[in-house]
């Protein structure tokens, strides 16, 4: 029988956030794969190792997948990860792929999980934490109250501006891009928090849009709420 | 010294998706508020106790917060519930506040906060895996990839019929508008997936608009993608 494959989230980056069911399986199963040339220099495998230490004995699977804007290259190296997966999952193991965060929220593992299903093999994906809500709980805000939408940005250089006007803005992925974020929150006239690298040591907060940098680091992420809490 | 009051999320509804810092917060202190009349019948104590067996042995405390539209009915009911829960800060003791899914999205735990913050205490926030997550995990699916945007919709009743061209919608605590939700979708011409009482003994699932029921749960949650993956 083939093994079965489980996308799992390790959460934001404080280990304590992982979640038992991840836990679990990462004790369960031998085969651990993590995305990143060598799988112990990854950020999965730092939150993962400090939360579940034998992690360090299990076999490290590495499947690197170069950011690129290429898009026959990123089906390339998505064929390739997969096939490293589906080797293992036709000698009947079962492997567990740690992601950061939760692996329905911009996850690799997506892609990977996408092409082992058409192939005919059994998946399984377990939630994480995603960065957003690990972001409100350490400004002690709310992301969304009562009838409030929630509209989450993953990619600042595609807006064009035109914001809703309605609803709390989530920001993801513009580290290199805070200029622009900037731009748009002073257009809608509204503030906003920023945390960097939260919930790990190189942590970063700024509690409005005046003192955030114009370049941050790629694990950043801003909330524009539309109204302040009284 | 005054105790603190952590807000801390179970999950959507299997236990093993709490995280390590909600059971170890749960067995380190003796107070634990749960959001109900009664706190053993609450969803959150039924979630957290089969993680957490010994918390039956605690002091439960309910913090009753009838569902209302009338604005001044539900601000007595959050002075009332935060004024039993200062009355166990004062006493030096922390208080475990235990809400379902995420304390930052849509909990009841946030007008608790606010007020017990505004009266000089400190509280704390531990994040909880949001139904979404949970939701989409459990259809094997991603909220989104890539560029994608994603719209969280908690009252289909506001919505105008309007809602924006690309990007994924949430659409949250529609059990009783379901009719208004497939209308909406069908004008769209999108599809969509919906999850009842995801995680539980009694969930269902529907994997295509046409399927869905025109009145379902409160626990019933909609994820429409913008294109299907190929």
């Amino acid at each position: 029988m083939n093994g079965i494959l489980y996308g799992i989230g390790v959460g934001p980056g404080d280990p304590e956030l992982m979640t038992l069911k991840a836990v679990r399986l990462i004790r369960e199963n031998r085969v651990i794969a993590l995305p990143g040339k060598k799988p112990k220099d990854t950020v999965a495998y730092q939150i993962a190792s400090a939360a579940v230490p034998e992690l360090e004995h299990k076999q490290l699977i590495p499947i690197h997948m170069p950011m690129t804007h290429d898009k026959e290259e990123q089906k390339k190296h998505h064929r390739e990860g997969a096939d490293i997966v589906e080797a293992y999952l036709q000698q009947g193991k079962n492997i567990v792929f740690l992601t950061l965060g939760d692996p329905a929220v911009y996850s690799t593992f997506t892609y990977i999980q996408r092409i082992v299903e058409k192939d005919g093999f059994q998946t399984q994906s377990v939630s994480g934490i995603p960065s957003f809500c690990a972001t409100a709980a350490r400004m002690n805000m709310p992301l969304a109250i009562g009838n409030e939408q929630i509209h989450i940005y993953p990619a600042v250089h595609n807006l064009s501006g035109t914001l809703p006007d309605s609803g709390t803005y989530v920001l993801m992925k513009a580290g290199s891009k805070m200029d622009r974020v900037k731009e748009i929150l002073r257009k809608s006239g509204r503030d906003a928090v920023m945390v960097e690298n939260c919930g790990t040591g190189k942590e970063k907060v700024y509690f409005h849009v005046d003192e955030i940098p114009n370049t941050a680091g790629y694990y950043s992420l801003v909330i524009s709420r539309e109204t302040r809490l009284k």
